[in-house]
């Protein structure tokens, strides 16, 4: 189905835009407001938001910039397009997985959750790691706060709060810090994929895959935080 | 004792250079060689080394564009002064110190000379986490390959291998990867500082200092890497 307007009916637009009124350009084509979406997003995640400029974004899409201006209007629209429609969709299947996963009081099950969840969102959105190292870990990353407010915090306070509950209950080692520990999961989890492009050369470990190394963080990780086993137990 | 020269006797000089022949520009002040190389290891830092400006960091050190060109020609000349003078000086004896650590069998000895060097450097070098982030580990950073050469390569190699003959004597979990292990280190180590502005806020983890993070840090680790205790042990 061809699209027949601009922003397409089953999506929350971003924020809200003076109707336009001035009709299309001539050259709309069927689905470059997605390619402009995926070609914005490419560009902010290889070179950084603040250092994209509009008139590549349009011609890796194929597109000129009036046809850019024309769906988006200018830069802050687009990027909060691709905030609603590209980056929010691949982060929140991984808040929900951990959030269903932490409802119980099953520590070790929440952890792997965690460490698949970013595992899983990460193969399936590769930009993701480069994104997040720019925009959010950067000072003055463009993206730090709606990340933050919308998967960081309910994530962080969630897990730290299972963290802390399970060392009530003696399960975890009562020597650390319930709030470090889930920074802990947050470092094994977020650097090595940020990072993979050093360590996979530096280490030699092209050959280790994906499940190897969320098996390896969670064997170091699930042996690091449990409780000492008692005397004669 | 005032600087006679522009160049610090004592200092490699980070690439041969062209004699200047014109002479020095009047206004030349003691110190501004330094203090230029200061402004611009925090303007590298903060906004990053593409985007940052020359002027900018003139103004910064109180000194002309003209001044900044008589002590380092070009932009390329001053980088290498900062990573010559700055850079590799900071960082060089965590380097050493992990080396020292890692030359023996003890293997705990060298996982903590490890945390505590990073902890070390971070605190006397409060830039060296921004500027590894934008400068390392985001693509196409600057200094990803010198870094890597003097300092990356040459500790996680070692590590790596420090891991794996623990393992082969029976002292590391063997479900463990000893390349996997390290990069669990390095990630433990480089993510908290990198992330601090985040974690701290996040995390209500405001009062947590240095010495409270190194140690969580340890006592996850060594819990986590070291092998079962034999039934009956």
């Amino acid at each position: 189905m061809m699209p027949r307007t601009p922003r397409p009916a089953g999506s929350k637009p971003a924020a809200p835009r003076a109707p336009r009124t001035r009709g299309r350009p001539t050259g709309e084509a069927p689905g470059l407001r997605p390619r402009l979406l995926d070609a914005a997003l490419a560009r902010y995640a290889s070179q950084g938001i603040a250092a994209t400029r509009l008139r590549d974004i349009a011609r890796d899409a194929g597109a000129t910039p009036a046809l850019l201006h024309y769906y988006f209007g200018d830069g802050k629209h687009l990027l909060e397009a691709v905030i609603e429609e590209r980056i929010l969709p691949a982060i929140m299947p991984m808040r929900d997985a951990v959030a269903a996963a932490a409802a119980g009081d099953d520590i070790t099950a929440a952890v792997a959750a965690f460490v698949n969840g970013m595992s899983d969102t990460i193969e399936k959105h590769p930009w993701v790691p480069a994104l997040w190292v720019r925009e959010v870990l950067s000072e003055g990353g463009a993206l730090t706060s709606v990340l933050i407010d919308e998967s960081g915090r309910p994530i962080v306070s969630l897990m730290a709060s299972r963290f802390a509950a399970a060392q009530a209950r003696g399960e975890v080692n009562a020597a650390l810090d319930p709030r470090l520990l889930e920074l802990s999961l947050v470092s094994l989890t977020f650097f090595p994929p940020a990072a993979a492009p050093l360590w996979r050369q530096l280490l030699d470990a092209r050959g280790l895959g994906k499940e190897d190394v969320c098996r390896h963080t969670l064997e170091l990780l699930q042996h690091g935080f449990r409780a000492e086993p008692r005397n004669g137990g």
